[in-house]
């Protein structure tokens, strides 16, 4: 299928700088870009290669200002990620047929609602009482214990599993191999040193338009629910402990672990491997660096933060260009001592 | 429900101070106690709430001194968090139905046996020659590989994956997308840059009660046998390799890797995201903080260490303190050096 | 079954120094060694166990130099690891029956192909138009999505999910949990703070021989490929993000994170719990040393380097040596102070 970039440009909301008739046929990156194929410039690491691109056009912010002259189409937009976004769209509903109806041998238990125009792979298991929205699609091998509901049009990819009582909402997607609501790790020490298991009796909440990446886990709490706000995007293999609260529209990348009860704010932007302590506060619109550790509260919010444990982001590089010439420090601590304390003045 | 807090007092072997005879028939976290809910108190960053608490009773430690007057029901106990594990326990015999039986469809091989009372969840595999013991809970997904041994009690929640051969005690429990006996990283070199694999053909013992949690991985030994001891309690995302030997009671909370061939001790502490290198030993009672790596051997018992790679925590707490401050002891030392050297003492 | 030692070493091309005619009939650690087991020493960490073990026999390297007399036989090799690679894959083939067959039931849509020899186990998910080639074993609760490729002899263990349009090398090993082509975490932030997902409409290729570990996951590029070279071994729990390419025959450990559009050379061998930024390119040969964060290109090949940023591994061990004295820094240098300003010579 051919779309002019005229067509483009109307999706998009863009104004086409070139040849508004030139036709393109796929999407590629601005690397690969090459006759018929539409590209997208974001990142500015990318920028050299919009000058030697092949691609019919390039998608650009509308601020952009080329510094070298373009031989390509361009469409300007106001944000070319978001404009790439809207075109992907369009393309994945032209590409991919969705799935509906209910494959052989499923487990659906007789007690459990299924909403209209769902898809339920085979091997999918729906325990007893559970409610699913419209337009939901369960993939193969997902588990789907007893009492959950889910929400609208929520999609969840093969062997997804959740424990029993937990709610999802609408418009979430949940990716292969995520746990929800597997027990919280609390043990209460014993006098032998020896660890009783503390039953998690609680929940997990997940609200609207949220965003699971493939094997991530969230704990179920042991009293009221573990809860993901509206919005919330997790990357793959997150730790999400029992009673934690991510607030709405953050935004946490692969492998950071957030400890049991600790309550992350709205806005926050967190790196990958980041670890949080538990019982602990970090306020909204805080972007955290990936690696670092948060040991205590984050009370002012809009802080860009690293480190273990985090520092305010410009201090912490500034230590680290220290510490990077330690060995450069101890020596020339020991020349002025040298100097000091053997020339005869001490 | 409703029980007294006389009755809640006997459960737990505690002290009502204030009305034996007022009732509650939930449980709820301190910070949202409510009329009719028994709260407890075990971290003492939530004494706060203890004075504005609407819930009926709490529980407390019998060593606990208010510090302000207190409007609720209190209910003595040794250990505050030992009693809600209790109540909990009880609670969940109320609240959950067991599951028993086999669902269909499910995969038994003809030559495993299966004790009595135990749940098979639908999709469940269960290969050759496989013994299950009495009482176990297997949730549907669940792949036993062949010649598997799973002691009584124990529950294996949907869609962990055990590998063939592998043993499993009594009363553990497996949070689901566990995965045990998946082969060992073991790759021989080779002089064209490539990598042969080693065969892994041992297997993993997991000894009685012991806990692991969601897509945490134990590896199987090349030769010889992984071992989880009697009572450890594994997080989510753990990452246990071959040949590697877990104490009795050692807990270790998420997303930590324990490298090939390393030995930690017993009633050892270990934080999360913490890294061990591979071949090293790790003495009884050791407590490392999160974030941590093990770089070698720690052979006295009882220490608690901290930092990449770990040191005496205190010590590790001092030079931290200083590295905040990498900057002024930079400027600190130019100005020495200015002083000292351009003086003319030089 | 019983193998006399000359056997043993005209398998492995190697030498007896001791009696050829002894036999062995099981493979053993060292410092499990007993009568009848044959061991391998190529850690030099276990030389001490040689001069007491009870082995029959041990498998040491050509150019080892005992220190002290040694009792049990020794056969010479080439590579002590690359020979016990060779008896365990022999051990191996006597003592696993390989598994043949479509176990039921199993779901294949009739569009899809699958080559002779194959194993599918119960609960697989074969969907619409997947090809499967000769050889390749398919454990239970596998999800193929739709038009997949599947080389051949590879083998994919029980639970792996696969999501549509991904391309499987030869001779690749796949462990339960891995997720394959889950979607980039790619969000267009929007001007109200809110995310807008970016369809990840781009594929995933593992080329062949490449080997990946239990719940590890690699995904699907935004456009194009994210690219798993041929040779690639990476361990349990890592993230590849979408459109990572890593090179040929490079070596990744646990619970490493490699961040969106990032390079990886060929013959790395990366540490465990390491991350890597996004849109970076690393240079062949490189090793990284577990922990590190690699936030910026390596543009040399063949360094050693380790830290967080990292540095060249020395540089990095001499600047730790300092940080853990870094509390006496401080106090020699307000000892210079002290002196320095305070001495009447300011």
């Amino acid at each position: 299928m051919e779309f002019t970039l005229e067509q483009i440009a109307r999706l998009v909301d863009g104004i086409v700088i070139g040849n508004p008739q030139e036709k393109v046929y796929t999407i590629a990156k601005i690397q690969e870009g090459h006759r018929g194929a539409i590209c997208f410039l974001a990142n500015p690491k990318y920028e050299p290669y919009l000058y030697q691109t092949k691609a019919t056009a390039v998608i650009v912010n509308k601020d952009f200002q080329p510094q070298r002259p373009v031989s390509t189409n361009l469409i300007a937009v106001e944000d070319a990620y978001t404009a790439l976004s809207k075109i992907l769209e369009e393309y994945q509903k032209i590409i991919f047929r969705p799935k509906l109806g209910v494959e052989e041998p499923s487990f659906i238990h007789h007690s459990a609602q299924v909403g209209e125009n769902c898809y339920i792979g085979a091997f999918a298991y729906i325990g007893e009482n559970v409610q699913i929205g419209k337009g939901v699609k369960i993939y193969p091998h997902v588990y789907i214990g007893d009492s959950c509901i889910i929400g609208d049009n929520t999609v969840i990819y093969a062997g997804v599993k959740i424990y029993q009582g937990c709610k999802i909402g609408k418009n979430c997607v949940l990716h292969s191999g995520v746990v929800i609501g597997s027990d919280g790790f609390g043990f209460a020490p014993q006098p032998d040193g020896s660890y009783k298991p503390v039953p998690q009796i609680g929940g997990v909440i997940i609200e609207d338009d949220v965003s699971i990446g493939a094997n991530t886990t969230v704990d179920r709490a042991t009293l009221g629910n573990t809860i993901l706000k509206k919005g919330v995007k997790l990357d793959n293999l997150i730790m999400i402990a029992h009673n934690v609260e991510v607030g709405e529209h953050t935004v946490i990348a692969s492998q950071t672990g957030v400890s049991g009860s600790t309550k992350i704010g709205a806005y926050c932007v967190i790196g990958g491997q980041v670890g949080f302590a538990g019982h602990i506060t970090v306020a909204d619109k805080t972007s955290i660096a990936g690696k670092s550790g948060v040991m205590g509260d984050i009370n002012e919010s809009g802080q860009q933060l690293m480190g273990v444990p985090v520092m305010p982001l410009k201090e912490h590089l500034r230590a680290l260009a220290v510490f990077k010439r330690l060995s450069e420090v101890w020596k020339r601590l020991e020349r002025l001592e040298k100097k000091l304390f053997s020339s005869g003045i001490d």
